[in-house]
């Protein structure tokens, strides 16, 4: 084509990127042409950074610094161990952390229960879940998996896990999102809106 | 926060992108962190090369690989170059070529007249374009400028000093977009559309 080997190449890969089309793809390299040297440079270095500089928590799972044990949460004296919220995965955590409002600790699943995707309970940290709960202190489980279809199955599948080892499991409560509409709202969350009702007070 | 050092350096310099948010980034981040160490490795590489293997074809001022001197179309003997077809920036020149029904030659003029934003006459390739003029051998000057304000002002701007060296000066058509629905047309494309009817035949 037209374009030069240098931007194509650059084009190809931002295509790769989910949501990135090739249109938004092409303007975003033109974009970065244009853009002073350091846009693409400091992009540049990140990327090639990424994977080298980064680990997983060796407790919860959460994404943290290379050469690091274990997270900031799960080192933190100020947390409560007694309370675990599981989640699928790293941003899940950020989500629940800017709600400034869950001061227990985390396990990242890193990924769901999939049969289409082919993936079952051994490729996900539920073993390690286990353990964790095992090793005694845990009160409370809190399952904060998507309310999808993946997540409610993935859901049900913990609650059998762990249960039968004493501790309470909890799921996150499903109904009207604050702010939505009624008018607006699907059958299924209207539904469970419904079953959901809780006392005012 | 929460984030290692190298992906929230990642996210700040997936923010300073057009049309990326600081979800999208953070999104797209740990999508680079999952997928395959090639897709960010690719992107970094080609981020890294991007400025040291473009040039402008000292022709028509189209993007094209460094080292060259003129671009693919500027160079080709197959196409007229007694036509020139003026536009803002290399994507609009892809854009044209998509069609396959252009044959003559471009001139890019790396933006638009926009005194809001301070770019005048002498900040676009608008010179050059008048001395490809007045070497002479040129039939007709179409202004492929967009169809906005900014782009419509570079047109007259354009005309203005072209047709006094006696070249033949148009404007690509404006009216309604082939698969559109007048009833969802705006009030001025409407009114071009009225105004450029044409006879059919």
């Amino acid at each position: 084509m037209l374009l030069p080997e240098s931007i194509q190449s650059l084009v190809t890969a931002l295509e790769r990127l989910p949501g990135i089309g090739p249109k938004s793809a092409s303007r975003l390299a033109f974009y970065l042409l244009r853009a002073p040297e350091d846009v693409a440079q400091d992009l540049s270095t990140a990327l090639a950074n990424l994977k080298a500089n980064t680990a997983f928590c060796s407790e919860c799972f959460n994404i943290t610094d290379a050469g690091r044990e274990r997270c900031e949460v799960c080192e933190s004296q100020k947390r409560d161990s007694s309370l675990i919220c599981v989640v699928e995965e790293s941003l899940d955590v950020l989500a629940l952390e800017r709600t400034g409002g869950f001061h227990g600790k985390y396990h990242v699943l890193q990924g769901v229960l999939s049969p289409i995707e082919g993936v079952g309970p051994d490729d996900l940290k539920i073993k390690q879940l286990a353990e964790r709960v095992a090793r005694g202190g845990v009160g409370e489980v809190i399952i904060a998996t998507n309310p999808s279809m993946e997540g409610d199955a993935t859901a049900l599948y913990l609650r059998g896990q762990l249960e039968p080892m004493g501790v309470k499991v909890t799921r996150l409560a499903r109904g009207l999102p604050v702010g939505g509409d009624l008018e607006y709202a699907d059958q299924n969350t209207l539904l469970r809106a419904l079953s959901g009702r809780q006392e005012m007070n």
